[in-house]
């Protein structure tokens, strides 16, 4: 657990070449994860739009959220609406429940006559929990099945799920997705409350909850705050709540105060390379590659543009 | 993600009579978890042994964690011998990777020269990464299926997986279990450095690493510990590392310092119940019960006996 870890971060120096190989070799081993990143071509990745990127200011810094327009916008549109607006800037975090989630936004959202003014963001909005299949992009799947759903995978760049006999597709709840808070009712989200997923993927959220974006940087920000001493991790009054400083859309900052990033096309020939090389590892550490995945232990590729 | 997960908590006294059913009539309705908890009988409860129970304690609180000999006698064994001299008392947590594992003990423990002195624990143990079916207890399977074996489920409390059709039964690497961690070469892992299990379950690491225990309560008090900000979640040396005040064996404690824990008993029929109550939840908040489980979202009931 120590050092070949540790070489493993370091191995993307260490590429082997392609072997020419005879009709009767065995196959190539998979590459390694750090062959897959050093040999994909610029065109298997694409840049992150500003517009769709929005950041959570906290003390300790910032966490950078690719939104999923596709697969919900009016949470998206609702969401860049509440941004724009400064709505979040000086509320707080809310609730850090552990192996859970992090939920942030108006504690009284929910209150038809003490929530803070949302402007002119609607109220509450419809539930966006799935999509038809072909309105959102092409999925990629994960080739070892799938506990929660028919078929698992990933569009555009997001953990998801789908179920090809209804013609219908949704996120997954994997570590570090955006969703938006609502109380009982499904149409009762607002995108004034938001939470991030911040423990082993609850999938069983899925379709109950909307599901909206992905943090592609500084989720630990969110997943190492002090747990809440309340009920499902809620702050009691004696607890600080870690207070968001702004949340604000990448596009509306002059450039110099943004940061670039890039996601592997999870349509690309490297993300299926990707998608082998984490099936089976074969970094000296590992004894028994599992030689199978699931989808929330895929990770998508992500990096900075500096 | 507000208001009835609140109702979820407290809804332990709303327990429903069960219906008098006629043939025609649709099946019952599963229970929902505080249902399966009120009405679980004192036989469904095993009493932890305090024998086999470590704290592990930082500033910041005591870690209880439950050990499973059966699974990994050599390292229990050896664990146990460290515990008892007060091996990890003053060194501290090295590494607290996001989304992954918290590790300590001996940052030298691979060193031959520098290692902190093990007394009369060995050195290097031979790897126990999976047990024969029929050495461990009873297996109880969730009914879902596995992305990674061909069963999952659970042995004396423990989230296992099994692969019939080679006798094989191991630990499965869930939220909050405890593993040894070792060196490149499998048989090199001493119980001198240990991790937990903070993340999404990487259960890529299933039959690498020897896993031997599950934290029963303050796993929160290592998943938010800050990250460290070296390759892999090492702490630099800029930051500074949690120091363990002890790691104690709660049976060489008085009593009055101990805490006594009961678990569910996973062959009963409360468990089959509350697997049944995670499956299909039936509490008012959700929209689309998932009617499927994955065994790292099942959680094994523990309650503390005050």
């Amino acid at each position: 657990m120590l050092t070949a870890f540790r070489l493993v971060a370091l191995a993307a120096a260490m590429i082997l070449a392609s072997p020419v190989r005879a009709e009767d070799e065995a196959p190539p081993a998979p590459p390694t994860s750090a062959e897959v990143l050093a040999h994909s071509p610029p065109e298997h990745w694409r840049a992150v739009d500003p517009e769709r990127t929005v950041y959570l200011e906290l003390d300790s810094g910032r966490i950078v959220i690719e939104l999923a327009p596709e697969f919900a916008p009016a949470h998206a549109a609702q969401l860049l609406s509440l941004v724009g607006q400064g709505y979040f800037d000086g509320l707080a975090v809310l609730r850090s429940q552990d192996n859970y989630v992090a939920q942030w936004g108006d504690p009284l959202a929910d209150d038809a006559e003490q929530a803070k003014p949302r402007g002119e963001a609607a109220g509450r909005l419809k539930a966006e929990f799935d999509q038809a299949m072909d309105a959102v992009g092409r999925f990629t799947p994960v080739p070892d099945g799938d506990v929660y759903a028919p078929e698992a995978g990933f569009v555009r760049g997001f953990p998801a799920a789908r179920d090809p006999a209804s013609g219908r597709v949704w996120l997954a709840h994997c570590y570090g997705m955006l969703g938006a808070g609502r109380d009982n009712e499904a149409d009762s989200g607002s995108a004034a409350q938001l939470y991030v997923v911040t423990g082993h993927s609850p999938r069983h959220l899925d379709r109950n909850v909307t599901l909206f974006g992905r943090v592609l940087e500084g989720v630990e920000l969110l997943s190492s705050l002090p747990r809440g001493k309340a009920a499902l991790g809620f702050y009691t009054p004696e607890q600080t709540r870690p207070l968001i400083r702004r949340m604000v859309q990448a596009s509306a900052l002059p450039a110099a105060e943004r940061v670039e990033y890039e996601v592997m096309h999870t349509e690309s020939a490297s993300f299926e390379r990707w998608i082998e090389s984490r099936r089976s590892r074969r970094e000296a550490w590992f004894a028994h590659p599992a030689g199978r995945i699931e989808v929330c232990n895929v990770g998508v590729p992500t990096r900075r543009v500096d």
